[in-house]
């Protein structure tokens, strides 16, 4: 399993994930789930996935093959709307898990993956969407400003408390590496390193991934001072009134 | 979906539960989770259920019955050791699920149901024990002082960030409410009214179960001012740094 979220937000969208990756318990490794792609200038996009390693890889091949060939195919350049790409994807997503599906119910597997697709194109606002394995997908709305996928319900409390669309870019990354870390305590199959990346609102600009080792200053720091401020927290509310 | 949750102190045990049982999403209905029977003095019980509302009444009546009849069966009152109870449930549960089993699998549906058993019995320190849909069991442990059914993951940081086996009972009350809040606002399966019941160590007194109402005066209060001081504990934090 792993863990990875996207809020998005009036000034931009944070995207988060955690790089576990394990074949049950006992063959864990480390992969990137935010996926960045070398397009044109009048657009700017990423992935995070969730799921199928296997079918994941497979997709992000197929994706930046489409964009280097040119034999006309459609490609993540040639669109000019986010939900074609979102389609696009989708689309993929459902081809490759299909031709593996055969062998995977055989073996008793599920090869199925999960993806948020974020970013803008030109002449569009910047869009968040949310790719089901089935190849169909949602966008958010700003009733619900972020999608999570994988082991999400970990985090799920602390964003439901406190997430805004009016939030700051750097408010909203906090928020997503507390709820990181939330899943992270709690579940094996989500861990360090996590890594971070930014959209500012309209600015087309090639998103970068920022990598954040567990040594990391900043998130011990949030580790160490977030436990602390609970603890106050609970301490200040009255206890329970035994009868 | 339900939510139900026991903690053990060295002070005693920690029970409690949401009400919501839901056939899909579109019939909802409120059901005890927290079921006490009428024992003998020399034992204090209290069985938390989650899974197949059917499941769970029958293993209740079926329970119920065996302590009324005076036919020299094992019940309740007949046991020396928790274990054996728990065995007990198990067995009790495995043959009422695999009863209506085959009209199930028919249907495509579960009846499933998983418990907590917890208490004590005189001659023996308490105890709590989670029993699985198949019958076997677990104890809890001084490193995992709590044990989860149901809807477990929403609640779980804000346990594994807090609980301690030397809480106060009244404290320990009160972190159950806040994991149980954690689920309600995160997952609709999950709803109030809310119970709980106490355990006081080695008093061997029957436990009373305590209906929490969503108006209740102490709930709102913890629910408003947690919010509150979570809010204030993430102000607190630096912000994510920028480059």
């Amino acid at each position: 399993m792993t863990y990875c979220l996207a809020i998005e937000l009036y000034a931009g969208i944070v995207f988060a994930g955690d790089t576990r990756s394990n074949a049950g318990v006992d063959y864990v490794s480390a992969y990137r789930k935010l996926h960045t792609f070398e397009t044109n200038r009048d657009r700017s996009l990423i992935l995070l996935s969730a799921g199928s390693l296997a079918t994941t890889q497979e997709v992000c091949h197929r994706v930046r093959r489409d964009l280097e060939s040119a034999d006309g195919q459609p490609n993540l350049n040639s669109f000019r709307y986010m939900f074609e790409a979102a389609t696009y994807f989708g689309e993929i997503s459902r081809e490759v898990q299909q031709r593996h599906a055969p062998a995977m119910k055989e073996a008793g597997m599920t090869n199925e993956a999960t993806f948020i697709l974020g970013g803008q194109i030109e002449g569009e606002r910047q869009r968040v969407f949310m790719i089901y394995p089935q190849g169909n997908f949602i966008e958010d709305s700003e009733d619900t400003p972020y999608f999570q996928i994988g082991e999400n319900k970990y985090g799920k409390p602390i964003l439901d408390r406190l997430v805004r669309p009016d939030m700051t870019l750097a408010d909203a990354a906090k928020l997503a590496l507390i709820s990181l870390e939330a899943a992270m305590r709690s579940n094996v199959t989500v861990g360090p390193p996590l890594d971070v990346a930014i959209y500012l609102r309209d600015s087309l600009e090639p998103m970068s991934v920022r990598r954040i080792e567990d040594s990391d200053p900043y998130i011990q720091d949030l580790r160490v001072h977030y436990q602390q401020y609970i603890a106050e927290a609970f301490n200040k509310l009255p206890p329970f009134p035994l009868e």
